[in-house]
């Protein structure tokens, strides 16, 4: 491990309850019958704690996914909350983060920045959120609109929903608070600052109503992967989500990318952490893994993998022909839902020929790599060391076995080969992660 | 205790961290460096649980009281945030309620439904909402807004607020999910609803992400005391907070004011509980109570009593005379902050001269009641028993002394009078306020 540079920075992703496969939930280790059990959700972690995790990093909808009816027959639509969630957690865990996915779009700057800021005082220094906008016109329509806000102008919107929540954190100096009995001053007035923000969205007063967070910010985590969503995490990311890749020299452009944005915003490039996503099918052989895979897919209803990519590319496919060539008029500039993913799908049809039953059959599986303890530990080892990532988010297809196997086969050969701490190397996720606390914008 | 009557129902209410007296935070047993400790709130909810309390019940404003200096210089101006506290506290405790107050004034009630129902899931059925509307132009302008909402409008946007949460807690109906591995049906499409309310204020789709709570609904407590808080409380509450007073007499007819409230909406009278406040000053004499009482005025410094007084009257008052007759020209139907305070100050002003440091001192003084352990005893037990309350909202004015005599003195008097349960009589907060859980709106 070189002496200047952090080991490698993992996070443990959840989105469905079930694993990040959508049909996971049928698999034979799965426990559907727990997805809102505190008790499942501190196993995670706690399995998550033991493998020297980061941070669990809970994604997060705002919505029930019934644009198509095979969503609400065979997808998992219920999960917790992810605030109350960690802050459950925060008392049944000692170390990892908590990251909360928390939407710029349909909410207030004031309550995000109390409930981390409160988040990260229950756990001691532990909270992260996860910045994301919200992309779906069903969370527009929970939200009193109709549509969803223009692409452009929720990134704007996010841009200064982050401005503000770290204005608000910065409301009291670390040292504002006096506490003295004797003389009757509980805080020096001289300490505490009236942000008094106006922007194009947001109008807000301050103060915060609570003091400065542990980890003077929470850190923040950005999964945007299109241009507007690459230039917020440049400015103000200390962890980007990304979609991860099987082409190395494609990784190590998006890593440079991502650094050379942090540098060019006057930031230190070490400052922002790059942590593609890996979605790993472990078997003890690659052909094991392959046959997991496979059972995988058997528990998806085509109809499922069929509507998933309706809803990815906007449109209603299911009038289309399965088994006949797919065409489709792509139009990135015009699509409002998530621009990285839509324009990964028409970069697929660019390299061949899909009849829809290969597009759809083929957009779900290239997402897991499948691998064995060590051609998976070798890879992550290789990622990082070839600088194409500084970590990365573990999205486990099956719970709870595929993370189980991930923190007993492979982190024990990352830790063997100097790349990942056989310990926790402090107590709040800044120091997990490698970075340092941030002053206040207020500070002399 | 009579067959059918519910046995009296207490709330360990909690404003200011350090007590409900403004500056409670430096008598002797306060602990003001640990207001943003999570073991500070857990050990007041653990001694507030040995006394059988059915809920903890954590009041909130959405800013810092900074419309006077004094305000920043002598009250704790910082707190947890409601929910993030309660999802912990939910880990560290086994039976009492958790009541989180959530304002409808600035929130989205697809957050909030999700919020309370994600709680009630970490709690196994121990969540419940302290509705309150935002009364004071600084929470605007945390939110967006130059000025409060007028008083009527707040109250109705209250009401269409609370029929959306608890329209969303109904979007499963309570065997909506199947979790069926074999067919592949996660849920029961026709058991899943879609709420489509548009209203003059609010407009959601549905359905929420979430299952139906254990609780059905988490209860709904209330604390609006105006004409328009109290029919809207009649119609919706499951609990009411009353301002609580000396005067039996007039207790009895608030009581059967809400009573006559809820039957008239068609409810039954007994699922609506009146639970005056109640700020105990205790003492083994009634002498020591006073001495205790005067012990905690001194610490006010007068600034903060009048300031508190300008910020109720919603009028700057420092230049007034301190010790001549005070003259006020009031106005309830345009006062536009709480009315039901508002209006009590002016109704003792219409009792005799006053002076204005004459009134602040009364004002701030009338909230307490002192009394030695068998005097409050048979106050709470008589108040019972001749039906001006159903229970009590207990508020300390000193912590974590007060509640540690009132769990040690005064709750072993009320249960040995058989008024009060020796045991919780069930896990669920409504088991706790006998009331059943409701019905979905869909059931048929």
């Amino acid at each position: 491990m070189s002496a200047q540079r952090h080991p490698i920075v993992l996070g443990a992703g959840l989105f469905y309850p079930g694993g990040e496969h959508i049909t996971g939930w049928r698999s034979p280790a799965a426990e559907p019958d727990r997805y809102l059990d505190l008790d499942y959700y501190a196993e995670f972690a706690r399995t998550a704690e033991d493998g020297r995790f980061a941070t669990v990093f809970i994604a997060d909808e705002l919505y029930v996914w019934d644009r198509y009816d095979s969503g609400i027959d065979h997808g998992v639509n219920i999960r917790p909350e992810p605030l109350t969630l960690l802050s459950a957690l925060s008392q049944l865990t000692t170390k990892i983060g908590l990251a909360a996915t928390v939407s710029t779009t349909y909410n207030e700057p004031y309550h995000v920045a109390r409930k981390l800021a409160s988040l990260d005082y229950l756990s001691e220094g532990r909270a992260a959120w996860n910045l994301v906008t919200s992309a779906s016109d069903e969370e527009a329509r929970n939200f009193g609109k109709d549509a969803n806000l223009d692409h452009a102008v929720r990134y704007r919107r996010g841009e200064e929903f982050v401005d503000v929540v770290q204005g608000l954190w910065d409301s009291w100096d670390d040292d504002a608070l006096r506490y003295d009995k004797a003389s009757g001053f509980f805080a020096d007035r001289g300490k505490v600052h009236v942000l008094d923000h106006q922007g194009e969205f947001l109008s807000v007063r301050g103060p915060l109503n609570i003091a400065r967070p542990p980890q003077g910010h929470p850190p923040l985590f950005q999964a945007g992967a299109s241009e507007a969503g690459r230039a917020l995490a440049g400015r103000t990311a200390d962890a980007v989500f990304t979609l991860g890749s099987d082409d190395l020299a494609a990784g190590q452009r998006l890593y440079r990318d991502y650094k050379l944005r942090a540098r060019r915003s006057g930031r230190d490039p070490e400052a922002v952490k790059v942590l593609p996503a890996l979605q790993p099918v472990i078997g003890r052989t690659l052909a094991e893994a392959e046959e997991k895979l496979r059972s995988i897919e058997e528990l998806t209803p085509e109809q499922v993998a069929l509507d998933l990519l309706s809803h990815w590319l906007g449109e209603d496919l299911g009038a289309r022909e399965l088994d006949e060539k797919f065409e489709f008029d792509p139009d990135v500039a015009g699509f409002n839902q998530s621009k990285s993913l839509y324009a990964s799908i028409i970069a697929l049809l660019g390299e061949r020929d899909y009849t829809l039953r290969e597009l759809y059959r083929t957009v779900l599986r290239r997402r897991f790599v499948l691998g064995t303890p060590d051609s998976l530990a070798d890879r992550l080892a290789t990622t990082y060391e070839e600088h194409a990532a500084d970590g990365f988010i573990l999205m486990f297809p099956t719970l709870p076995d595929t993370l189980t196997d991930f923190v007993t086969e492979v982190v024990p050969r990352l830790t063997d080969r100097g790349v990942y701490p056989a310990e926790y190397a402090g107590d709040t996720l800044r120091e997990h992660l490698g970075l340092a606390r941030p002053g206040s914008r207020y500070a002399a």
